[in-house]
């Protein structure tokens, strides 16, 4: 009843219609999903009608066919990148965000020296998960827009960019993942699935690696929600001819020792340099080894590249590239807070999500998209599950530009981590790798 | 993560994070509804996350105290009636709407004809359903839009009046309601009962009547979904301290025998002078009985006040108050066109809903609330369900400013209407008054 029947007549569906089908639990067909997504980028669907189609989706789902629509329906909202010109195969990895997440950072270098190329367009972070443009920015100069012709130019050239996907690449996701934000519709398969994937696909990638997270500090919680949002994506990606896999990865404790955004640039640099953390390098050479099976080099000497200098070589001049100075001071917060252990044991838990939540309330991240983020601001872990520590000795450090943003980052941090009785179970949710999904 | 720390600090309850309660099947607090309908109302809470909040009630329900808490919240965003100065009992009647239902025109006066006061505040149809104020106008010089002040008066001098409900009644409802219906999230009991009881207990009226319909023509389908919105509200009536029953009545097929605007102020008018179609008449009759049961008068003559012209007297003076002529020439329209029995039979089937869209597709509805109606257009049925037809009988009349409305009319006829062998079983689908709801 809300189309007057004027537009009837030049509209093949009605938004009202579509929502009380999806309410309804039908299954939506291809040419309603098509003419669903291309009328909402258009706006002659409006945010409320959309809200209310998420939640119908949040609630009842989306088969298969629905997803894989859904998906195609966002690239042809937008243009579609091509790098068959490049002469090179492309690969790129996506993770779903968690906490001390930076393996981007390492991990680009690292493949592009095997002479791949890694197309890596990456977004900014939102609430307490990081965003790789975000950690790149702390490095003095460093540039996170490129033209379609620059980025061309670094593949060439170098190998791989990390930068800002441009506008037209699937605006309707773009509109969508911004909606589901406010209106209580973010942890959905189907919506998931259709926006990481849409992204992808147009990106023009020949082979995608998911770093799916399972745990509490992710978005699905559970590994087996974890697994079922990988099996989607891997079938959207197949179906669409980009060569995907994924890998189920632990988000129930911090990646690495550092939180933030400066911090994690050093333990990147860290990791390039043949060092870092073990879990840090554990899931840089893991993905690394899954984007080089999938572009043809399974055999590749991922270690050794580390080991070597090649990674730190293509880091370097891909720095440079981007207008950023490797050699570049990145900042340093004017206040420091250091938390220590109260007694000698050794520390058995230490929860993602509150370190994300307490880095993000020091600055570290951002509540609404326009808001800065503060490059100094974050935590830095001393000690790791399963870390034997005395009393007195610290446990980690807050870094904040003003001090007043210690009490409520401190508050985040009540009751995430505990320190036990040596020979205590370490309560870590499980392996850092815990399963793979895609063809061998 | 959609409330800046700013925005925390002052608001009690964050949108996003009551959305996604609702989501996953929580029962919603008073102080969060009450957060929820004022923020909506002010607009801090966006019509986008309304809608998501309006699908998840949908598709998750709510408990009756969340019901009661939203009725509540509702009217708390406006003003409230107060009648207790006219020293009359107040009584008012609601229908759910249904195809051909004119009820409130006789009614109204009827039951002011006993001395009680009868504030029927009412609204325009949207759709299928026709709208009290939109028929009215169809009076030469009548007018709907009365001050507070001349309510009053009205109340005082003549026992009645139907006027639009001010905007300042419920206004988060006026807003939630026009969200509703671009947002697939009409049909649902907790919106619907919380949408009407709030605006009847916001104008004040010690005693209500809902005529809850059932069957293809109405929002609820079966009789036991009406069932369950009818034990809703008048259980949301009774808290308020208000006296409510219901009648659960059929709207399977059309109420009387016209259906548009001009032509059902002209059935009215025959039932006040003690005629007109059985089913009107008896509705009519019933429902003022049960208003005048509550109003404290259950022996009343209501049959005799339609007979000796008391009613017919209140319609004439309570017309003229509103500054219509009651013997003003109601508009007619410039075209008609005929439906004939293609057969000698009895009529077995007439069915509401393709009914009412063929008489909003003539111009008697609208499609949208700024569109205007054409008092004129309707159907004038000549045969009901059970009349017994011979071939070439005329079995309605479509009236029109404009020929080219014929076809699209007579379309969504097809189907709509069946003549059967004499001895057939007549389709009504039940009783006209198949049940009643509410304290003896």
């Amino acid at each position: 009843m809300s189309s007057t029947p004027a537009q009837s007549a030049i509209e093949a569906f009605d938004a009202v219609d579509l929502i009380k089908a999806k309410r309804d639990g039908r299954v939506l067909s291809t040419p309603e999903i098509d003419w669903l997504i291309s009328r909402y980028a258009n706006g002659y669907v409006g945010d409320e009608q959309m809200a209310a189609m998420a939640m119908a989706i949040f609630l009842n789902g989306m088969e298969r066919t629905e997803i894989r629509d859904m998906t195609l329906a966002m690239i042809a909202s937008g243009e579609r990148m091509n790098f068959d010109g490049l002469g090179k195969v492309t690969v790129d990895k996506h993770s779903t965000g968690g906490v001390g997440d930076k393996i981007t950072l390492p991990l680009m270098p690292l493949v592009a020296s095997f002479g791949v190329a890694v197309p890596q367009l990456s977004g900014r972070g939102l609430g307490h998960t990081g965003g790789t443009l975000d950690k790149l920015e702390a490095i003095p100069g460093w540039r996170a827009e490129l033209s379609n012709e620059e980025m061309f130019t670094l593949l060439q050239e170098i190998g791989g960019v990390i930068c800002a996907a441009g506008a037209g690449l699937a605006p309707a996701d773009k509109k969508l993942y911004a909606l589901r934000d406010i209106t209580g519709t973010v942890e959905c398969i189907p919506l998931i699935a259709s926006s990481i994937m849409s992204k992808k696909i147009a990106e023009g990638t020949d082979s995608l690696v998911l770093d799916v997270k399972f745990g509490s500090g992710s978005f699905m919680g559970d590994i087996e929600r974890s697994r079922a949002l990988a099996e989607t994506m891997v079938a959207l990606g197949e179906d669409a001819g980009v060569r995907t896999s994924a890998l189920l990865t632990n988000m129930n404790v911090p990646l690495g020792l550092a939180i933030g955004n400066a911090n994690e640039v050093r333990e990147s640099v860290e990791v390039l340099a043949g060092g870092g953390p073990a879990d840090v390098v554990e899931l840089t050479v893991e993905l690394a080894r899954e984007m080089l099976r999938l572009a043809g080099q399974p055999d590749a000497d991922v270690e050794g590249a580390l080991k070597n200098g090649a990674a730190m070589d293509v880091w370097r001049r891909w720095v440079s590239a981007q207008d950023g100075d490797p050699d570049g001071a990145l900042p340093v917060a004017r206040e420091t807070h250091q938390v220590r252990a109260d007694r000698d044991g050794v520390l058995v838990r230490q929860e993602a999500l509150p370190f994300g939540i307490a880095a993000w309330r020091l600055g570290a991240g951002r509540a609404r998209k326009q808001d800065p983020v503060i490059h100094s601001a974050g935590i830095d872990l001393a000690a790791k599950p399963g870390d034997a520590v005395k009393k007195g000795d610290v446990l980690f450090t807050l870094s904040a530009e003003d001090a007043a943003r210690f009490p409520r980052a401190l508050e985040a941090l009540e009751g995430a981590y505990e320190i036990g009785d040596a020979g205590s179970e370490i309560l870590t949710g499980g392996p850092l790798i815990a399963g793979r999904v895609g063809a061998e």
